[in-house]
């Protein structure tokens, strides 16, 4: 064995991770091996800290530490307003641009059935019960678009428009074919500016 | 905040890393997040266990969990042969080769004058009292091969020619003006058989 076991062990998981290959885990291994006891011992925490401690808030299903989370807790927030997502990711794009007042329903996936993926599996549901059981006055449809998140925020228009609510979707500023959490500020500033009727 | 607190925790401890922005952060972060928890723990320990166990071999600083380090304490390999490296990461980029079948002596860095790093800061006392106290026939430098490698070769070749031993150096296969541990194994695999007589 060229590398110690520990050191090989250390590289081994770091190469689990999405686009980390050989030399950069091996890179990332040095790393650690060159920082303090402490530091690593943050690095590590923060990881045992992050799968321990989040969970998805009951409202919204953002990713949160407490429960509802930050933004569904928030009174100034307009929660009439509630943009619809494919995951937290894109909540966190669209939270960035720090214009949006409105609250989020993280779906939890999209719709695809080739993968066997329908209605019953994402939280479409619990959106239709959010709509109806509170004063609810307009929905952006938030989802990516390509195939999977058009046809989701087709399904879910179709499934809200018999209750007389505002439904918009974000502007076609985000560049079609790519993931919505890839955008940066500015185009999804301006797509949530100039959203356009359902 | 945007993130959640232990979201956001370990993404700083990410963006730390060498080459990992915040978008990789981020994406790194998300992969903690939907492991496992058993998966997460083993990536946590193997940091932690790098940290606690790993030390440098007592002999030839290679990083090792028992001193002295598998090539040190090896009878197979031949100990009048000694590869002087700058880091244990060149060590391995040349134990990758698989054919080298001597020992090494780590400097744990090269001279550099500009940076106050002068011939007492790295391990090169150890290593003429490792060649005058045992029976050693070649020394192989294998420093990178740039201004600080050159100079650091030169340096140590002047200290070792009056013990009229054979001091060699990798062939000039290695590109110049790169690091030795980004090199690919062929190219030091040709650069080992090729040495020349220092």
């Amino acid at each position: 064995m060229i590398y110690s076991e520990s050191l090989q062990e250390l590289i081994k998981e770091f190469k689990k991770m999405p686009g980390i290959g050989e030399k950069n885990a091996q890179r990332l291994a040095f790393y650690v091996l060159q920082i303090s006891n402490e530091q690593a011992q943050k690095l590590s925490m923060a990881i045992i800290n992050l799968k321990t401690r989040i969970r998805y808030c009951s409202i919204c299903s953002n990713l949160t530490e407490v429960d509802p989370c930050a933004i569904c807790h928030n009174p100034s927030r307009d929660h009439s307003l509630i943009c619809v997502v494919e995951d937290p990711k894109a909540l966190i794009a669209i939270e960035k641009t720090g214009q949006y007042k409105g609250v989020y329903h993280v779906l939890m996936g999209t719709l695809s059935p080739l993968d066997n993926i329908g209605p019953d599996d994402i939280r479409i549901k619990e959106l239709m019960t959010r709509v109806e059981k509170n004063d609810v006055k307009e929905v952006i449809m938030g989802t990516s678009p390509n195939m999977e998140g058009e046809t989701t925020s087709l399904y879910i228009a179709r499934l809200l428009s018999p209750l007389g609510i505002k439904i918009t979707r974000l502007a076609r500023g985000v560049p079609i074919g790519t993931d919505i959490e890839y955008a940066d500020e500015i185009t999804l500033l301006n797509a949530l500016e100039g959203r356009t009727k359902f």
